[in-house]
């Protein structure tokens, strides 16, 4: 019997880890021997770093940059166990955690921190990029992190621009002879879960600028903004990077990333899973267990799981999803790959019993070990 | 696939037939063109008749007769579908719900109604009987139903005693003669879960007498009524129906059959599942499902699904438990027979909301169907 388990965190619950564990004691108690490959889950967002430092048994590097604020903030990215990949979730060096609310606000925030976590990956001998984008608290349209990479853009009296998406409609020519080369020899991979183009009613300042503290006013001016260097970079550099299905995201990095460093922007689960390789390990696996807190239809539902799902049935293998809670919309979910569901609650309770830690891992394991036993009846 | 359920009620919420349909219906979500056996299950007591008419496609039969206060109740009783074998329940006509609260009084209640439902049947053909004790109202050690049969119990002026515990003191002699000659033909199965002897500490009335409305001065009169009774037994027919395991079951009912009527005392469940012909029926199958309301531990749970299990396990058949809660404790099962259990709690909720019909309906046709997919997955 070999299982792979790939289960997200049950949020407020269970870690990742800990659901792999209650999994792996419950198919221990019924088959001893079986063999189990455990991946951390990540869908570009949160825990992309942990979940990819863990499953490749790469190393976390803390680096002092400059925060979103223009202030040094300590961030944390990840490289890979092939120690020439890196990986990074732009929001530790630009994200909105690190920018007290009133204190928010896009014409000024920068990216200028993700480009220095790049350089010193560079310089550690990284030389592909996977990067979660979301979560930011800019607006700027990535020029911060390209100017951090030596990228040069500059405003009417030639003088390279400030920090901030209110800067952009300054911007009068662009120059990327200085780039390190080092980087143009780098390649991105970008985990963007969004379709949003740069500028426009569902571009980046309309869409997401309100979170990130701008006013109505300040929309249109850093749309215009956007446009502005849309316009720009087409002109000098005969690229178009509005029409770049997720160049709106993280406040235009996504542009950035696809437009200045020839990026693939990919969804989030389809890079971790790529990144973890997730296909080489699956093909002579008996079954395939994911899940995460709540089960629901498959537009609401983590899209972690349901990547999972699609690679174990592209390869025709069973796959049981294991959740708190599995709402009567999850039905769906059978098409989609997922062989089977089923809730770990064992009996009526309360959402606080439930989540107690305690109590959703002897759930969780005995669930698993109730349909282990199951298997092991009906095989022989 | 072949497929044998034989499930419980839900208490308050799902009947066994219920339960069954959803069942059923889950299966065949996945196995469109599954064998599906079901079998309502009782364990002797309260629905026993319900079930074993139904299991069998036999028929109900409404009797009018004296009940437990001397008044006419109106009783059912069940033809097996052999149309040869009877099933009673004797709280239909001797049950505590036939006496108001305030009215209990073992002094005078009679199983009178119990003789003349056995009556009834032997007229109408019936040769083997399945007697469900519980629930009686009465302390009369069945001398009610035995005079109904035409027994007799003489007291010191040769005189038939009267009905009720309180005239089981008077008897000095006893004569079968006049008992009707098919009586003495028929077989009895009593399904008793009870060891209690008649009399005695642990006897029928100081165990079972203050939920039958004794006052402890009754208790202590009762006790002595039925070993006096026990005596007379002794001396007249050299019987020793004192020492008999469950002969104080339903007030000494117990007693009255194995003692007068050469019954069977077995175990409710085994009893049920042998009339129903579960091990006949089971050999063949691929799967048993059974389950009740709440599975817990091996003690406190319903001895039906045990009952079930333990048939199953005999065969070598993987057995499938489904409950709306599982205790913690009933990994216990896993040794007796049931392979696998499940809650079908599919969330954290309320009990109200668990138990709520429709809502348990769904979730029952869904954890079914998640697992038969799950079956069909690795079968392939």
């Amino acid at each position: 019997m070999k299982v792979l388990i790939a289960i997200d965190s049950f949020k407020g619950s269970l870690s990742s880890l800990d659901c792999s564990k209650a999994i792996t004691e419950g198919i221990k108690d019924v088959y001893e021997n079986a063999e189990i490959i455990t991946f951390p889950l990540a869908d570009g967002g949160e825990g992309t770093v942990e979940a990819l430092v863990q499953a490749t048994k790469g190393k976390f590097v803390e680096k002092e940059v400059i925060g979103p604020l223009g202030t040094l903030v300590t961030a944390v990215y990840g490289i890979l166990g092939n120690n020439h990949t890196a990986v990074i979730e732009v929001a530790a060096a630009c994200g909105l955690p690190l920018v007290p609310e009133n204190e928010r606000n896009p014409y000024f925030t920068t990216t200028y921190g993700v480009g220095q976590l790049i350089c010193d990956a560079v310089e550690k001998g990284c030389k592909e990029f996977v990067i979660g984008l979301g979560g930011s608290a800019t607006n700027d349209a990535g020029i911060g992190m390209l100017q951090a990479l030596g990228f040069s853009y500059l405003d009417e009296n030639n003088k390279e621009v400030g920090y901030g998406g209110y800067e952009l409609q300054k911007i009068c020519a662009m120059d990327s002879t200085h780039v390190h080369h080092a980087i143009k020899n780098c390649t991105f991979k970008v985990a963007c879960d969004v379709n949003n183009p740069l500028h426009g009613k569902n571009g980046a300042a309309y869409i997401f600028g309100r979170q990130k503290g701008a006013t109505t006013e300040m929309i249109k001016e850093l749309d215009a903004g956007l446009e502005h260097f849309a316009h720009v970079t087409f002109r000098e550099l005969n690229k178009d990077i509005q029409n770049i299905a997720g160049a709106g995201a993280a406040g235009g990095l996504g542009a950035a990333f696809a437009g200045f460093l020839d990026a693939e922007l990919l969804s989030g689960v389809q890079l971790v899973l790529e990144t973890i390789g997730l296909e080489d390990k699956i093909s002579d696996v008996d079954l395939v267990i994911t899940g995460e807190g709540k089960l629901d239809s498959q537009t609401s539902m983590g899209k972690a799981p349901l990547g999972v799902a699609q690679v174990a049935l592209k390869h025709d293998i069973p796959v049981i999803a294991l959740a708190g809670g599995v709402s009567k919309q999850a039905c769906t979910l059978n098409e989609l790959g997922i062989t089977s569901f089923f809730s770990i609650t064992n009996e009526p309770m309360s959402l606080e019993k439930a989540m107690d830690s305690t109590n959703a891992f002897d759930n969780l394991r005995m669930t698993t070990k109730q349909l282990f036993r199951l298997l092991a009846a009906v095989k022989n």
